[in-house]
């Protein structure tokens, strides 16, 4: 199945789809943030298939997203490490568990996120304006309106 | 070509991805949070095949994240609009948008969020803990640690 690409849309939503909206690349940088850095853990953890692994980890590294270098304790071992990029994508991740955890857990998802030196949660995400209103989709415009319409 | 599912992860970022995680679904509900309600809309402003939108809207509404019924304006016409748990995705939305316009834009993004009655631009969205504290990566945790492994 040959999937239309969104490379051409100028839309910065759809820029980031672009690149790392491949089914399983989410849940590779979830491992990533939770520290698994080596393609058999990858493997492991998520219980997915190599040659789709082995394309997903090319991608986010072509990406800029991941970072691939030999393991310092090991340098005939290469790992995988999230770039400032990657690391930046944490509030989407955050705001995909999030809603999950509302939404399809009612509440009580199986895991959270935590400071992991305190134990106090994270807070849930809010969109608010540089004078830190709370919007709801209903307050939000896109500045320009028709910028990033194909 | 047949994807795996994530449906049997105990973990809330898959399940939400299992629901909002199919190629063009992100792309639709931005056309939602703008106003766009009818297929024939949402065809010529994404450029989208029938069928796949067809199919996508589909898989939205059954996930309980868009309603379908009938225009109240012309009751021969179906329109789609976002429910609570669909407008409750708008900060993923922003997100991934946020990511988009820093890293792939240089953060000269085509077009950007603003309040819209004010015109005031939305901050970037950070994680917090319930103390304030804003959170990088290496600050978080997921409590209980292996919860979500499949």
């Amino acid at each position: 199945m040959k999937r239309t690409s969104y490379a051409g849309m100028p839309c910065p939503m759809a820029q980031t789809l672009e690149r790392v909206g491949e089914w399983w690349s989410l849940l590779i940088l979830r491992e990533c943030f939770r520290g698994t850095r080596r393609f058999g853990e990858f493997e492991r953890r998520l219980g997915i298939a190599k040659n789709v692994l082995s394309s997903r980890l090319k991608r986010l590294v072509e990406a800029g997203i991941l970072a691939r270098r030999p393991s310092p304790e090991d340098a005939r071992e290469v790992e995988y490490r999230l770039t400032a990029a990657g690391k930046d994508l944490l509030p989407v991740l955050v705001a995909l568990a999030q809603w999950g955890d509302r939404w399809v857990y009612g509440g009580r998802a199986p895991s959270r996120f935590v400071n992991r030196h305190t134990g106090a949660p994270v807070q849930t995400l809010a969109v608010r304006d540089v004078d830190g209103q709370v919007l709801a989709a209903r307050d939000l415009a896109l500045h320009p309106p028709d910028a990033d319409r194909a």
